[in-house]
């Protein structure tokens, strides 16, 4: 069992399962070598509210990076990048990128850029022009909705504004795979998408009760063959769950998989996959089982663990919203042979979706 | 598959297995959820020569601490430290040890007093006495020969002074379980040991070619059950073997498994062990076929990479000494199944020692 290495630069938490701790794990039960380089130091992640500990700043990063350098130690096959704390610090991560790069045009690099969610930045401003910097350097990157918003300028209302953000990314930003991930279904969603294997009730569902992943390959420099897939909504709030994903889609992606056909055609006529989808796939199946797993004990828990939010509340008693965290952590040791795919669960496969370009 | 919640503090290096790199994911594989407190942030272990990065002061380990402490979040049942960098960061690591033993009696804290080995201290000399100071808080404690004749002040030369040694650990400084590892099988005490099962070869062998592990547990107040193990010598300098072995004697002891018949009779007298026993007979197990996995795999990389120990070599081409290194980090990933207990391995069984405590 041997997969290589992987070097991840991300955040770390002592408590809970956020960052490198959603995701370093994962990768080792899958048989990666991963190289770990921890971003910030922390007690537990900020939505606790209460939370603190130590930032590495650009100069320790840059420090590391060169020991490693030196050492001929930064030679991992893989490279994941999630949370980094500031412009500088980011900008130190891209120095170091681009020479994994050039020393290695094969390497497989998953840009997780960490910027915020629904509407809401959650890094200083400044890293937004280095990540847009960073892209080009990217085999992978799985920014959210808001996040594809952010990064292109493009405000994704519509199927033309869906593929316009996609062809920023791809054209301008010179990226051959995007995942988009937790995409509500809104109406104008629903209405395009390829719709052949929906169940009655899913036909009959609200826009509440499915998020969304939309997958673009075009490895070869062809235009890009577009895949969907749904995963049903687990109300409420879990932390982790993006990193544990991003975790995936590198550890499953496999470009020289057989049967995916030659570089320039990333589509495999006859599974209708690509490189990407099929790494998106076993991705979404064991990320949602794992978070099912992670709801199914959150809801078990006595009253006390489980209160609803409720700012005015947590006002008044801090440690309501922490419990409330606590129960949400994700159940990653307990779930681990639904990483290992060794446990049986519900596969979320993304389908590939014909005449997405069309106009 | 839960076993609860361990609360690892130590070392932690970007590349390779040593220190929390070797406890964390063998912990976790075996159910444990780690709460991950790093002494240090480095880029690698110091044997490669080049190396460095960041220390965690005894100020930023009492803020996480205390944080995780607010968050009702210090709660583990076990407690496994390892290496800490000065006398006053281990006061910090003493505090919080301190809490969580009065919180909870039962806690199961392995302390690790990481000093030296042959003949050779490794860290600051003022982490000496807060050591001593912090032995009746521990549970169960695993110093090498060298690091017990530091700790008690005891230099062990015969069976006489091996006795004063353990009397000291476990009278002066009320230390229930000890577990000595690494231990040259010196003519003495091969003269000395229980060699019911040695086979004619084993006789016949000279002291280099095994180590000895001897463990003492006198839980519930009675004279100490002594037994002592062997394992064949693997030649050669591997990093982080230590810190997987008391991972693994912290993961394997339960002082509730029900054929223990009391609390105050430590051994059962059907399978002449004691939970110490079981624990460091599991640990012995898994270790012994980590390194030999790990040695076999060195022995078959290109010359190159196996240069043997040559400091005037070295001086001229510093990176052949990283290159030796790196081709002896421990096959964790690899051998992960090893550490699951789904690999058939050969089993190191520690054997009860009769009339030890006799004149």
């Amino acid at each position: 069992m041997s997969n290589g290495r992987i070097l991840s630069v991300q955040s770390h938490v002592a408590f809970g399962y956020v960052g490198g701790k959603a995701a370093v794990f994962p990768l080792q039960c899958l048989g990666y070598d991963v190289d770990v380089v921890n971003t910030v130091n922390f007690s537990n992640h900020s939505g606790y509210g209460r939370f603190g500990g130590s930032k590495a700043d650009a100069a320790e990063l840059s420090r590391i990076f060169s020991l490693m350098e030196q050492n001929e130690l930064l030679r991992s096959e893989r490279l994941l990048t999630g949370y980094i704390p500031s412009g500088e610090a980011l900008a130190a991560v891209k120095e170091m990128a681009t020479k994994l790069r050039k020393a290695n045009p094969e390497l497989i690099y998953l840009l997780d850029p960490v910027l915020g969610d629904s509407g809401q930045l959650y890094v200083a401003p400044d890293v937004i022009p280095v990540y847009r910097s960073m892209l080009p350097l990217a085999t992978i990157i799985t920014p959210n909705w808001f996040e594809v918003e952010v990064l292109t300028d493009v405000k994704i209302v519509n199927i033309a504004t869906l593929r316009q953000a996609l062809k920023v990314l791809h054209e301008q930003h010179n990226v051959p795979n995007v995942v988009m991930s937790s995409i509500p279904l809104k109406p104008w969603l629903k209405a395009v998408l390829p719709s052949r294997s929906w169940t009655p009730a899913e036909e009959a569902s609200s826009d509440d009760d499915f998020l969304m992943c939309i997958s673009s390959s075009r490895d070869g420099g062809v235009t890009s063959v577009v895949h969907a897939g749904r995963v049903p909504l687990i109300p409420g709030y879990f932390s982790g769950v993006g990193d544990l994903f991003s975790a995936m889609v590198v550890a499953h992606y496999n470009p020289t998989s057989p049967s995916i056909l030659s570089d320039t055609k990333p589509l495999d006529t006859v599974s209708g996959e690509t490189a990407l989808s099929r790494a998106v796939s076993a991705a979404l199946t064991k990320t949602h089982a794992m978070l099912k797993l992670t709801n199914d004990y959150a809801q078990a828990l006595p009253e006390d663990q489980r209160l609803p939010t409720d700012d005015e509340a947590d006002e008044k008693e801090t440690n309501r919203r922490v419990r409330r965290m606590k129960g949400r952590e994700l159940r990653l040791i307990q779930g681990q042979d639904i990483i290992r795919g060794v446990q049986a669960v519900t596969e979320r496969k993304m389908e590939l979706w014909h005449g997405f370009w069309a106009a």
